[in-house]
Parts: C-alpha cells; structure tokens; sequence
C-alpha cells in the first residue's frame, strides 16, 4: 500500500450520567486523512484544512501520534499525512480525538497491522495529551471502536464496546462560542454527596442494560446527569433551552458532549431526529450567536477506509 | 384457593460497586411460608419459627405488608400466615425482605394477583419500613423479580431485571456478630471524591455489561467497590481474609453483603464455588466466630409456589 484514506468520526463523550466513562461515534461528522508511503523516513504533515493546527507531527496530536508509533514499531520508510478537518477543534466533539485516533489507525495499516484497537487507543491517547494536556480515552475510543464505548478502567486500561439500538440517532447543536477546558474543569466538583453519586450510578447502569436490551423507554429515563451538567451548563449558553425544546420534540434525552459548548440529543428514529433537528434550530435561531448543526446515525464501525492503492 | 405454601429467596444487596442499586437473589436459601383463607377478616401470623419476631401483623414485616394490601384491596375474607426462617434476621441476607416479599407475593395469589411486581415491591417496602425503619427496595425487588435488579429509581420506582449468566454461582459466609444498621450507616461517607464515584460507576456500567453478555472475566474486573466496602469492612470479623481466600481460590469478586455481617463471593461454575466454599471455611474455622455458610445458584424465578390447594 502506497496511500490509505479514512474518515475518522467526531464523537460524544461524557454521555450524561457516564461521565468520564461512556463515548459514542457519529456517523456523518468527522476528519478526512490521507496517508502516503513515502522514501524519507519519519512522519511529515504536509496539508491542514478546515483548522488551524500545528504542521509540526510532534506537536500536534496526528502528528504526536505517528511519531509513537514508528519509534514503538521502526520501519525503514516514512509516512506523509493530510488532514480535512469536517469539524471544529474545541466544539466538545472529539476534534483532537478523531486526528489522533485516525492517524493510529491509519498508520497501523502500513505498519502491517500490528496492533490491537486496545494498543490503538494507548497511542491515541499519546495525541490527546499532546493536543489537550491529558491522555483521556473516550474520545479516541469510540472514534477508534466505534458505537457506545465504556472506558471501564484506565489502570489497565479497559474499553468495553457497548451495543447501538438500531434507530438510536443522535443531533447535535455547536453554538460558535468558546468554552475552555480549564473552566469547563474548574467548575466540577471536587467532592459530590454519596446519595447523588448512587443516583448517577444507578441511571448509568440503567443506561447500560437499555443499550444492551434495545429498550428505548429505559435508555430515556437513565439520561440525566445529576453532577457535571448541573455544574457545567451555565458554561453553555442557552443549554436549557436547547434541551428543553430537545425533549418537547421526542428527544430520549440530551446533554454535553464532551466538555461542551456542543450539546447533544438522542433520539428514536429519523422522524423524531427530523423534528428535534428543526426544533433546536428554530429556539437557536432567535439568539445572536451562530451555530453548526449536525444530525447522524451511531457510527458502528469505528474508522473507515474511503481510499487505498 | 384455600391454602398455598412459598418459598422467599435470600437476597444480597449491594452488590460490589452497585451500593444501593444492584442486588440479587440465592436459589438455596430463604423461607419458607404458608398462607391460609379464614372466614374471619383480617391478618393473622400463627407461627414463626426460626427467628424470634413479633407475631402482632401490624409490627411484623411480613404481617404490616399483608394488612396493607387488604386495606387496598379489601376482600370479604381474612388471612392466616405461618413464617420459616430459614436463615437469621440481621445477617445481611435480606431476612425481613423475603418475609414482606414473601407476603406481598402470597396475599396477592388470593386477590387473585391484581398487583404486579412493581406493586409488589412497593408493597413489600412497607415491610421494610416496618423492620428496619427505611423502605429500601433492592432485597425486596431481587426477591420478588429474581436473578439480578437494578432499582435505576425510587422517585418513581424503576426495577430493571438483569440477565444472570448460566454459571453464575454465589458463596456466602454469615459470621455470628451483630453489625448494628447505625453502625453500617454512620461510617458511611457522606460524601466522596468525583473521582472515586466516576471509578464506581465505571466499574457498575461494566458489570451490567458483563452480566448482559456473559462475559466473567469483565463482570471479574467489574466487581470492586472503592466506596462502601472499605469504609464498612472493619465491621466485618476478618472480611479482608475471606476476600482474600475467596478471590485466591478463584472467585470473580467479593464483598459485603447488604449492610453486612455477611460475605458473599461470586464464582463462575460449581468447581470453584466449591473450591471457594472450601477455602472460607477452612479461613474461618480457625477464627473463635461461629459462622453458617452458603452456596448456591442464582435464584432467576423469585418467590416459588411449593404447594397450593
């Protein structure tokens, strides 16, 4: 193989009540990425579209990415990279993930596919750090999986792939503004009452079994995150709002992907997306702020291939 | 109908990292109970064996559930109740539950099962409330649904059935002390770190998963509860040496059962059930505590008719 291309999905962590823990992959948003085998050994980034990113590979999180694994696994010919940005860096949409998670993937298949989607992840995660300053795994995971992921544990790490529902959808609303991950981190609690935590927990358990058991009803009443959106959502503007006029539209639930300012909405079916769609538009619509929607299906396969000769 | 004959299952609450949430049932242990149609109206306990409780309906857990359901649903007959305990009171195996879930169950086999499960658990909450002084519902709930549930929600009731892997098998260990219920909720936190709840819940959401896919080794790693069990285990004779024999002899996990004193180990098969049965008792006999010990198949069914007439 001379020259691979993939898409690489956007993806949506933090699912409510699974914060830190539970990520899910978006079918129709991501990042296009070109690889080319080339003479010259070492990792080149020679094209960044629809963002402004370092072309630098060791700084930045594509780049970090493939310099890892090359040096984990040496090879006598190097590796070219593009990046299309389908989505904006710090949209709480996995941006850093998604470069990170497609340039492990990519890589990995000039390599002679090495390494386990588990390895994959670690690597990933070597972006992560380098983009945002800490090696979290849901993005990257659920970009690299695919469907629902559960990061069940990080010593050792542990993904677990949690089954999709067939007509589960998700749309999502990006208000053009900037949240940064450091209020968006000072503004969690420290501590959380015993009686919320079980709360969380028993909604995310709820959650879990629904996922597993297609069971549309239970998955509504388990999405609510009773600790970080509370903290989190005066971050967003208009998040009530949105999620308000989400739910009057049929929406299962909605929430924060990431560290926002994307909010989310799960839904059965496309009709009801449809609706949840023109319905958040519409409040959105009225507020000076521009915005970015997006509408999709669960992307289950993880990464795709569009390209290879 | 005239007279019908059950068996109430045990039941472990708090199942590791589901404090609160998670609780189950064990085929092998429960009461047993008989109810019979009298002329008279109203509830009538004749006999208990097995355990010294009050025989007075009203403060009985059993008999408090029983009028409750009568006054619900009024009948122009009245009910006499016999009780086996087959297992101590104050062990942590949900004895006043398997009365009151017993009770609800077998009151309403004579209305002529008006109510369903979720009534029933909310009826025999009552019964809880009448014994412990608070209407907890996961020993209930497991007691009358069986195998694995999740109360997701008290406000409204939410029981969710989880499916039980076909070897799933649970060893318990009752030592012969009091654990005070004051005791077992004073030294619980009344607050906990965000980071430890995400681990906690982490942990559930992939023991859910494990349960719904049969797979042990992730129900294994699931099962760890870094919240409750190690601030209650030092009211607990020894529980660090249980544990630890337990998980060496091949346990997937163990813990505190309900609000203790008991112990319980989850095993994958009979060979290792037995082995781990072996190696508690071998660990405790030469402790100067008298124990009683378990070992049994999840009970999937709840509450079983052993005779009717």
């Amino acid at each position: 193989m001379k020259y691979l291309k993939i898409f690489s999905p956007a993806t949506v962590a933090n699912v409510s009540c699974g914060f830190d823990s539970l990520g899910l992959a978006i079918d129709s948003v991501g990042d296009e990425m070109t690889f080319t085998k080339t003479e010259e050994k070492g990792v080149r980034i020679t094209e960044i579209t629809g963002a402004n990113l370092p072309l630098n590979a060791k700084e930045n999180a594509a780049g970090a990415v493939a310099l890892a694994m090359l040096e984990k696994h040496p090879v006598d010919f190097g590796i070219e990279m593009t990046m299309h940005k389908g989505f904006s860096p710090g949209s709480g949409l996995g941006s850093s993930a998604a470069s990170a998670a497609g340039a492990a993937f990519g890589v990995n298949q000039f390599l002679g596919n090495p390494f386990s989607q588990l390895e994959l992840t670690k690597f990933a995660m070597i972006g992560e750090e380098t983009a945002c300053g800490s090696a979290i795994a849901d993005n990257v995971s659920a970009a690299i999986y695919g469907g629902f992921v559960l990061v069940r544990s990080y010593e050792p790490l542990d993904i677990i792939k949690i089954p999709v529902p067939t007509e589960l959808r998700v749309v999502a609303i990006h208000p053009q503004v900037e949240v940064k991950t450091k209020d968006s981190r000072d503004v969690l609690p420290k501590e959380v009452p015993l009686k919320s935590a079980i709360t969380q927990w028993a909604n995310l358990a709820g959650l879990i079994s629904g996922l597993h058991t297609e069971n549309y009803e239970l998955i509504s009443n388990s999405l609510t995150d009773i600790i970080v959106e509370p903290a989190r959502k005066h971050l967003i503007p208009h998040f009530d709002v949105v999620k308000s006029e989400a739910l009057k539209a049929g929406a299962l639930g909605a929430g924060i992907s990431g560290a926002g300012p994307t909010i989310f909405a799960l839904c059965k079916g496309d009709t009801i997306a449809n609706d949840v769609f023109a319905s958040i538009e519409n409040a959105y619509k009225n507020i000076k702020i521009d915005f970015n929607m997006h509408r999709s299906k669960i992307n289950t396969e993880g990464i795709k291939i569009l390209e290879e000769r």
